[in-house]
């Protein structure tokens, strides 16, 4: 399956599950004067070894390879890009192909992005976070200080790649993190896109199926992206879910318990959506129905009246947040419905993470 | 003086004296939640202590300042100054005020157009070569595993304030630096604007009619980089004389006697003319002329046979040789005339060597 027609231009994004050939015909496209790979232990053993034997470009070109995980999502390995890519002469019209999670895609993207003041890069997304999240929108940065993606520039892919090829190759809590990102998007969208991605199994044997769906549902952020590719305005809508989801999962990181970004997202939603209703009056029923589905799918992340203070500390943090002092939130007056730069303050923050506790069943 | 009449727009440049009230309109115009001021020790106490006086907006501001120095310009400091924003909880609606030379200018812009991807930053140079050469063109970067801005990004500062009163409070060898640039600019230009840099008195104590040419001569370079903002045609003009020049400065700092960078650019400008003689018939004249005015001002670069192989492959790593085992040089057909990607080979580059050490009257 190929729903490409036209020859894409920079940004672009093709959905195909003949990546070897797309690869190709991308990289004679952009006539690099070199090629070098940006990918991670375990894509380099379950994907690569595969896709270069249909990708004559991978055969040939050089491969930079990493310990997999979000821990390496640092300085200390972009350093090490730019190091190596130096010893491999890359150029300035040398091409950078990122292949893998979105550990690989960001932060190969930051590296190309700011080795010689810029090179060219194609990102192949081997998960469907990275799919869905991390290859749309120009975002590239690495993890510093603690701080998730607190350094990074954005700039387009030349192209990015997206299958469905390579998602069975990763344990199902890492599918299940990637579809929190399909039901934010859906939820911006209409409640007609949500409900067909409440029913879609992302666990089906058949990739192109869902290749559509996932077609369907990154466009959602394809043109939220487009009207705002610097994140000053309607962008922010994708942050829904985000700015808690980004607390939670900074908490658990700092008690070295990490929980996939998904699964802080889809808690995020849970929190957005109380604040939503308290605030903006989102339908309770909704309420109701998403937490449920939520709880059942991703369990609760466990927090208590103690941890406030720090949540609401970390949360000031994010990047969105860019009036000191005060907390913007991204929020829905129905489905489809996004409202940005609500002012949420302390008390109501409080409140909504009060009413979290018991739609999630904590303690 | 205040040759400024429009309220500029990003990437503008406000050439004047005034410039404690210039920083105050530009702070008001972009009304950020906060300012935080990147310094160096050297300009901190020489400018920073009056600057202050005429400023409201430094008064107030957070200043972070580091030992002044070339050494520094590294991926270290960039760390520090990112872990400082972050400790004064800059966020993206926050200001960088650069000022300082170029080492100022570049890091700190670098920093602010990487932190939480993307903060505004204005540029306010202290140095002539940061004026001529730094301040213009969105180039922000730093040094990286000894090669010269390795790393960095193209990023525009929001406004750039480009004033003439603290030349004075440098070495005579810094304002030299600086006007080898201008005069790489002038050969750009017209044979009439060479002619009026030529008669320039650059340490001459009234400020304001050396505001003024800097003027015209910085429009030289903004003219050829409006065309082109990411180098990768007609701004590559602005290279005249660089690729040689990196090469010199960078062997000089591998044998710890390290060389201004506007020293090292006025010697390559030699080898910029001597190639241009050589494949394009620039006037044998003007060579003459051009070389004896810059060993007067400059002495000459010592450079030996032996040392050709290394300058050769420190050449051959500059990021504007963007194809790989080509030398793409910008060279002049005559003054005001520049021809880029111009093919010079290792037996071309070789004679041109053996020329310059002629013309600089070295063994």
């Amino acid at each position: 399956m190929d729903t490409t027609i036209q020859e894409p231009v920079n940004g672009d994004i093709v959905f195909t599950n003949h990546v070897g050939p797309e690869i190709d015909r991308a990289t004679e496209r952009l006539h690099p004067s070199s090629v070098c790979v940006i990918t991670d232990s375990n894509v380099n053993e379950a994907v690569l070894t595969v896709l270069r034997k249909s990708s004559e470009t991978l055969r040939n070109a050089d491969t930079i390879c990493f310990p997999a995980g979000e821990e390496h999502k640092n300085m200390e390995t972009v350093q090490k890009i730019w190091t190596l890519l130096a010893e491999k002469k890359a150029t300035r019209k040398s091409l950078v192909i990122n292949i893998g999670g979105g550990v690989i895609t960001d932060m190969g993207a930051f590296a190309a992005s700011t080795y010689k003041r810029g090179m060219p890069f194609i990102n192949v997304p081997t998960s469907l976070l990275a799919a869905v999240d991390a290859s749309v929108g120009g975002k590239t940065g690495v993890n510093f200080n603690g701080l998730k993606n607190e350094v990074g520039v954005f700039r387009n892919a030349e192209e990015v790649i997206i299958s469905t090829l390579y998602f069975n190759t990763l344990p199902p809590s890492e599918l299940r993190s990637g579809y929190a990102e399909m039901i934010k998007h859906a939820l911006l969208d209409s409640p007609e896109a949500l409900n067909r991605i409440l029913r879609t199994d992302i666990t089906a044997d058949d990739p192109d199926p869902l290749l559509k769906i996932l077609e369907e549902n990154i466009k959602v952020k394809q043109r939220t992206v487009a009207a705002d590719p610097t994140e000053n305005g309607p962008r922010k809508a994708l942050n829904l879910g985000h700015t808690i989801g980004h607390a939670f999962e900074e908490m658990a990181l700092e008690n070295h318990t990490p929980v996939p970004h998904g699964y802080a997202v889809a808690w995020g939603l849970v929190v957005a959506l109380v604040l939503s209703r308290m605030k903006l009056g989102f339908p309770s029923e909704q309420l109701q129905r998403l937490s449920a589905f939520i709880y059942d799918l991703y369990g609760a992340f466990p927090v208590t009246c103690d941890k406030y203070p720090h949540i609401l500390e970390l949360a000031s943090h994010d990047k969105k947040n860019d009036t000191a002092g005060v907390f913007n939130f991204t929020l829905l007056k129905n489905i489809g419905e996004p409202v940005t730069d609500v002012a949420v303050n302390s008390d109501d923050l409080t409140a909504a993470l009060d009413i979290y506790r018991d739609l999630m069943k904590l303690p």
